[in-house]
């Protein structure tokens, strides 16, 4: 590719990517990955792994792509001069999509773009989307990123949640897009300890997530339930492709259109102007869906 | 509303509104619309008229609005200095989702704009969106319009025509959303022939739409045309919330978000990088989505 830096990261994130595959796969028993290469001649290419119709993941997708673009767009140059220059980027993108109406789907980006050899950044972003909410899960995921964040800095994630909260709101909807977590973007300065920050946010996938798939998968659930987290799978696929800058910046680089957009639901429903009764549980996941500091939370269990 | 010409143009969009209303009712026998008037106090409001789970139609939504905006979002003012500035708006819009996946949806939008006296323009939009393409329903569909067209000058059905082509185009799928239909916009001139031009093209929603319904309605399907129609769907979702002016102009100028996003499909699915088997009906729906001339097909019957 003719850029060590990226490549060098390209290359790390393929082994995690092995890694969280295994892991998925084992956590779901019956669910298989599979693995779609794709590659663009001049723009270089990608490794999806996708997970379709498992036990616990109705839809999981694990991709990692480096791709050489000959014009930075808009979407990934906001509020800069370099719009419209050549630049590398590589990333591993992962969203979980569990069958379960209480599990709550997962989302994470880790990337790193490259204009030249002094005009580089790293991103890293990681939020939990749940169509039920449960205070306990929200404190363990935001204890679990505050942990990850604090062993490269304390501002990191202060900066890293309110980034988030603002990033996943859906204007339109007056509420987030779930209970946030971690969106860095744009980090500079020294290098390795930027990507040792990235490579522990990596690690933490694992520990933030699969302890609430633990406790949520289990419960049993019906129509109603599974009618509720269909709509509110339309909100997520409503922020997807109005507002997510990773969804445009893709669709507008024309890269791998399936593993783009692997980041939607199976499946999604809209129905015209419902509100969920009050005082039912449907009702109260609106409280999860505005800004809360979820690690300060006094009665908060510990994790 | 202070603005004579675009209150007489929104009275009689409410007119033909519950015309609209009525035969679609008529049509589906067992639904029923539910009007939901609303209302912002300094941006107008509008009745959105919905039909969901009938016999016909799992989703209809016809909607007339009149607003009266304090800046003309740059999705509205392309290509000209008139973005920012205030303006007022009426439209009638409808799309209808049937539930037989042999029958098309339909989508129309009939709008008036004023900046004010001397600036102003009226829109005019009727496409047609099959899971399952068949000739003789494209034929008919677009000779309808191209009459409709005629009436009014002989222009206007190539220039349309080819305008929606061209702006129902989904560029990440390298495929429109249908088979096109009537695409005008910005059309200035002479008021009373235009208003004539807008009248007569809501005249033309019924003979255009109804007859082919009337054919696909009552065709047998199961869950592999089904499965097929909730794909279809996913990309006209893809459609509307990453491309369609309307959709993104609603949602900048904080209209009535239910109203605006009642153009989507009630169910979607995605599916990760499904091709159908060559030489089923399925594969042959790509024939459709690519610009045709469906007026001259020399085999075309008369409709």
């Amino acid at each position: 590719m003719g850029n060590s830096r990226a490549q060098r990261i390209a290359d790390r994130l393929v082994v995690e990517q092995q890694r969280l595959v295994s892991a998925f796969e084992k956590f779901d028993e019956t669910g298989r990955f599979r693995a779609a290469p794709w590659a663009r001649s001049t723009l270089g290419g990608g490794l999806a792994c996708v997970l379709e119709g498992g036990q616990v993941f109705e839809r999981a997708g694990v991709n990692v792509s480096l791709i050489n673009g000959t014009g930075l767009p808009e979407t990934a140059a906001t509020g800069s001069d370099i719009a419209g220059k050549p630049f590398t980027a590589t990333g591993i993108s992962l969203v979980l999509h569990p069958a379960n109406p209480f599990a709550p789907s997962f989302h994470a980006n880790f990337r790193y773009f490259e204009i030249d050899s002094t005009t580089w950044w790293f991103g890293a972003v990681c939020d939990l989307t749940p169509s039920y909410g449960f205070d306990e899960d929200a404190v363990h995921f935001h204890r679990t990123l505050q942990n990850w964040c604090a062993r490269h800095g304390p501002h990191w994630y202060p900066t890293g949640k309110i980034a988030c909260d603002e990033y996943f709101r859906i204007p339109h909807r007056s509420e987030m897009r779930g209970i946030g977590g971690i969106f860095l973007d744009r980090l500079t300065g020294e290098f390795e300890p930027l990507l040792a920050l990235l490579t522990d946010g990596i690690s933490t996938i694992l520990p933030a997530y699969l302890p609430i798939l633990r406790r949520r998968c289990p419960m049993p659930y019906g129509d109603r339930e599974r009618n509720w987290q269909l709509l509110r799978r339309g909100r997520y696929v409503e922020f997807n492709l109005v507002h997510d800058r990773g969804t445009r910046f893709g669709l507008q680089t024309q890269g791998n259109t399936e593993a783009i957009l692997m980041s939607l639901p199976p499946i999604a429903t809209w129905q015209f102007d419902t509100t969920p009764a009050p005082n039912t549980p449907e009702a109260d996941t609106a409280r999860f869906l505005q800004p809360t500091d979820w690690v300060s939370e006094p009665d908060a269990p510990i994790s």
